[in-house]
């Protein structure tokens, strides 16, 4: 496939991954989008002209919207539709190529552009799917020779997490203030977060309603599930280490999490399709699946100091995985629990065996035992002002790329 | 102050409630509406025919609504000036009371009203900030001689719940089914829960939207809160039991919670404030308060298996809580996690020192040990299908009742 509209080979958004997202054209009018290298589409304008016609089952402009859940909330049957109907006309010699005028007026170079949160997410989970993840923090924390607790090869732990703070890429973040209880100190102090760390994730949102009381299968998970971002669970290890027993993280992790802009839609990763690990033990009948449920994305994060230059931290794979996103689906509405048009899942950190592989400043450091080094010689054990955490994600195979862009913050100082 | 609609003195809903909420009238129509007695108000229309004109920053009929949140983020100045002016359009002899066509159209009997959802809740959180409920658990499930943890004491222990299922009352609940792990047996099971559990709370509902990085001080907490309901925290102790470690409760609560339908204000309850326990050890200044900042509220809870009479499990008071209101906002708050009108926080279950007074069954029947003996000879470790659980809740002072009416919901078998 070749489209009329040239970009890099290294781009992320090639021919094979049209995305979507929300963005402001031009500082003033707002619309559902796709991107094409660096071209970014306004879909409202496409579709008034015409050019989504003949896509069954999208007879209103749904793209004239601050988010893309009305669009989302048609189904794959239309949203799998509309995708292939923007791929076509995106290829040489198509209708569209030989329409100067619409591509004036539908096509926006990436400075005329500020992308907006794609979705409005009414809830948020967090799962903790990563094996070595949970072993590394087992043994930094509980017990180095029971570093998984018992229930975490039976079910994929996790928690709900804070919508309201979820924010997209490019948008600063306050350091946190919150209670800590330093080792040794007889009570606990107030202040701002010592132990700032980012979470390399990936995150998954889905197209429907469910009734209370229905679940999703393993076998139906896909169907609801309309695509993923890049996220970045930003955590305050300090805050969370003193507050999180026994009900889990709170003000730890509820002042920001990050998303990228664009949503990659499952279709377009399709072809990146791999093989998870062996469940052992067994899992239980309703988290079993056939085929291979898990996708081979590379991931990296990269600090950037204020001044600096940014350095790769880390560089891992969405493959490893212990739980793949049909069973954390399958699991957590296996209780009855409805799910809502938007609702992100959140893989949790996602790390590799390997110390450069690993998923948070937490994990690389080792608690702060070995902190990183900068490329100006600077030490960090975890995030400081002014730093810029930047993480990236992309598939690629056979010559095809399709990938995420980047979720990139920076943090400010706390509010007084 | 006297009503020209007649009620009885055991009413919730005296002259000096003036509650909101969102019902159906005659099967056909949406609006706000308040009640007094046995009356439901339709405020929309009673805004049509002009009686709140002269309320000064209501200039739009937010009424007209399916949820009571555009109505909310008007503030206290509106929100409080509504409540008065309804008030005194209730009393003898005002404009509305001589005005027989208005009432005939504004005002319905209960029986053609269905009450729905008060509000849009867009994050909900649940406390745990009842002392003598957290020690119960402790000492059933951890260690009786340190049965609270290190860090209650200092804040309000509290984790995001899930805010997709919270049903209004009269919803019934399906059984919720999950991953079991009895005791010696070598691996989970699956199932419906077998230790189907309530928990008595009460929750609040806040008034804006706020910026990310900020706070709310515990001295600007009540001005965001606009009132309060019943909240019932349905919980699958034995799900919760294998779950929790490390990441806190997940399908263990997320299948349902219920509220009742009439938000009771903050300034209704005005008369009833309390003086709350004495903090030892002193807290940390972001948490420190003046003022009573408690409130007298008695509370009770019923089961009625089907085909048979109520009998009273436990009664309670909102008083018997540790952490007030405003402490648990600020605490909330205080990372610079961002809140959204409509937002429900709810208590955690109420305890107080007696075991007449345990809000959940768990405590009731000390985890199944003392099983609670109905009207009919029935026992009752935990909630079976087909019963139904009802909550109360009122305030009553020198004549004053200012009360809940009441959360009900009758559990039904798991789907299939």
């Amino acid at each position: 496939m070749k489209s009329f509209v040239n970009y890099s080979e290294t781009s992320d958004f090639s021919i094979h991954n049209i995305p979507f997202g929300v963005a402001v054209f031009n500082k003033e009018y707002i619309a559902c989008a796709t991107r094409i290298g660096d071209i970014v589409v306004d879909l409202a304008t496409l579709y008034d002209f015409g050019f989504l016609d003949d896509v069954d089952g999208l007879s209103e402009n749904v793209f004239e919207a601050y988010t893309l859940n009305e669009f989302i909330e048609l189904g794959k049957p239309v949203t799998s539709a509309v995708r292939l109907k923007i791929q076509e006309l995106l290829l040489e010699d198509s209708l569209l190529a030989k329409d100067e005028k619409s591509i004036e007026q539908c096509f926006f170079e990436l400075d005329q552009v500020k992308m907006l949160m794609p979705v409005h997410v009414p809830n948020y989970t967090d799962f903790y799917s990563s094996e070595q993840h949970a072993r590394n923090v087992g043994e930094m924390f509980r017990d180095p020779a029971n570093a998984l607790l018992p229930n975490w090869k039976h079910l994929p732990v996790g928690y709900h997490g804070r919508a309201s703070s979820i924010v997209v890429s490019g948008t600063d973040i306050h350091r946190p203030k919150g209670q800590t209880k330093p080792k040794d100190a007889p009570a606990p102090v107030f202040g701002p977060t010592r132990q700032l760390d980012f979470e390399l994730e990936m995150a998954f949102i889905v197209n429907r309603n469910t009734e209370m009381g229905e679940s999703i299968s393993t076998e139906q998970a896909e169907e609801a599930i309309f695509g993923l971002v890049l996220f970045n669970d930003w955590s305050a290890r300090d805050i969370q280490a003193w507050e999180y027993v026994p009900l889990g993280p709170f003000l730890g992790k509820n002042f920001a999490s990050s998303v990228s802009p664009w949503v990659v839609t499952l279709e377009a990763l399709e072809p990146f399709r791999t093989e998870g690990p062996i469940q052992d033990p067994a899992v239980l009948p309703y988290l079993t699946f056939t085929g291979n449920k898990h996708y081979d994305i590379s991931m990296e994060v990269g600090l950037t100091p204020s001044h600096g230059t940014e350095k790769t931290l880390a560089k891992t794979n969405f493959r490893h995985m212990y739980w793949n996103m049909c069973q954390q689906l399958a699991h957590h509405t296996v209780s009855g629990c409805n799910i809502e048009v938007g609702d992100l899942y959140a893989s949790g950190t996602i790390s590799g065996n390997s110390p450069e592989s690993f998923g948070s400043m937490l994990e690389l450091s080792w608690k702060g035992e070995n902190p990183v080094v900068l490329n100006d010689g600077q030490k960090r054990s975890f995030i400081e002002d002014g730093d810029t955490v930047t993480m990236r994600g992309y598939a690629q195979k056979e010559g095809i790329r399709v990938g995420f862009g980047e979720v990139v913050a920076t943090i400010l100082p706390s509010k007084v």
